[in-house]
């Protein structure tokens, strides 16, 4: 990492006893935590596909922490350590600064630090990678989900989408700006679900998308009710056609939610689970035996959903 | 990881039984080496910065994971994992490939297995993050440095400078070139330097920059003999004035050859490293307890360097 910017970050990092040597070395030094797996995960986040150019420096901190720590969330794993890998068109410290307003202030929250990364010059890009632990055989996979499971999602889906169409009025309308800006990643719902869920991913993908990657990992199929998903009043109260609704809450992405399977039989577990977190946890659908994602409408017929979520290196389809 | 790439990524990765799961997750499951630390880093090299857009990808690929050993080389860990964040214009498949080609071949050379990553649209851009082992207490840091240790650096100085203004002519240039596009991470001599180095570093950024790191992290001074720096035979040919060869072998920067410090007593066992590991270790200076870098020439006498090595964000002085 570069030493004009090295010193800013430097000066604001929290406390990990595990942190042997932080920044400012060839690489950090880390403890690893016995009976424990590590877990690590990567997201690069661009201008002008990630994010736009005039969002705040602060919103977009927040959002490189919350896409990675959704990651570790998904897998049920207690966060750890980050590295940056930082490009700047120029050595912007006051853009710097707002980033790290909105990276650290997520990261400490969850115990997240910073250890080490690079900065240089080039278009604007954010890619982190960030390190967690599970304890040895209690990793929530993809590839956990049983003909039977329950499927359910956490939080309200759609909002992420309907905020990138500027859809709503009013508070309405920046109530969804932020759930697109500054997602909130499920870390303790993740850790709490070990034990309890199958399987488990986060919607970044969007609902099917992601449904439809577990479905793949699991080898199995699944029928979600698509009338059923999880509605914010925000965007209830977007003036949008059903079809449009729809798509946005199956295929939007960018929610950040986690999507999980369960037996049958931990359903009371789950509700308390939503009880305990404050968080709304709602079945959506059942996994199936038989290969196919199948999603129905209210009167549980077969209904087609105009997109599939977001594909990144393919057109719209 | 996006999955219209991941497959062709996939389908190419050699095994570690320390990895419980790869890519393909939300996160990759990792088993951490008891009596060990952790070491991980992370580099950024964008295109127009770090490689040029006509570079072939394949050599691209082998900078990328040079680079990246090289700092674990320069800690003395043994390479473990690597995550990819890559950022492409479009899905090229055919770069790709290439990009994999140049990538793998070198990782897979040192035991470094790709278990993660993501790769998305943008300008092109490679982050890497990697992960080694060192025995608890053994890594090599640069604050180790000591008044009264010899400087020692690994192989030649100078070539990458000299390459990247294309020096040199017919197959010298061509060997320059090479230097440049494909240095050559010294991860055997990193760990065999375990218990005789005092404090190491990469020469990433020229050496009397990277010395200068040493010196800040360890609180000393150095004198450097700037006329003693080890000189390939390609270098040697290049006509080029003495005041601009000095500033590629002392500033050039990009040759990723270690410098390390060990005490007057270990010259024997550095000799018998150098024979060991077939690579010349030169001694070039000592640490002085007085702070501050004193390059002199082969007489002894003080001598300026024209430029003090790669800032990523300063402007050429």
């Amino acid at each position: 990492m570069e030493f004009d910017l090295i010193d800013r970050i430097r000066a604001r990092l929290a406390r990990r006893d595990d942190v042997v040597l932080g920044l400012g070395d060839d690489a950090a030094l880390l403890r690893p935590k016995s009976g424990h797996w590590l877990v690590a995960a990567c997201d690069v986040l661009n201008e002008s596909i990630h994010f736009s150019a005039d969002d705040p420096a602060e919103a977009i901190g927040h959002k490189s922490a919350a896409v990675n720590l959704s990651d570790l969330a998904a897998m049920g794993a207690e966060p750890a350590w980050a590295l940056l890998g930082l490009s700047l068109p120029d050595a912007d410290s006051a853009w710097l600064d707002g980033f790290l307003d909105g990276f650290l202030a997520l990261s400490d929250r969850h115990g997240l630090r910073l250890v080490g990364g690079d900065t240089t010059r080039g278009p604007r890009s954010i890619s982190i990678t960030v390190h967690g632990w599970v304890p040895e055989g209690a990793a929530l996979c993809r590839s956990g989900a049983q003909a039977g499971d329950d499927i359910w999602v956490s939080g309200t889906l759609g909002d992420a989408a309907a905020g990138l169409q500027r859809a709503g009025e009013g508070a309405q309308a920046d109530w969804l700006r932020a759930r697109l800006q500054r997602p909130t990643p499920r870390v303790a719902l993740g850790m709490a679900l070990r034990g309890i869920a199958h399987a488990a991913i986060d919607l970044s993908d969007g609902l099917l998308a992601d449904l439809g990657h577990v479905l793949e990992a699991s080898a199995v199929g699944a029928r979600v009710e698509v009338d059923g998903v999880p509605t914010s009043a925000a965007f209830e109260a977007c003036k949008a056609d059903p079809g449009q609704r729809r798509a946005w809450q199956c295929a939007g992405g960018d929610d950040y939610e986690l999507l999980f399977t369960a037996p049958r039989d931990r359903r009371l577990d789950v509700e308390q689970l939503a009880t305990q977190q404050g968080v709304p946890l709602t079945r959506v659908g059942v996994i199936e035996a038989e290969p196919g994602l199948r999603p129905v409408d209210a009167a549980g017929q077969p209904c087609v959903i105009a997109a599939r979520g977001w594909q990144h290196f393919a057109e719209p389809t």
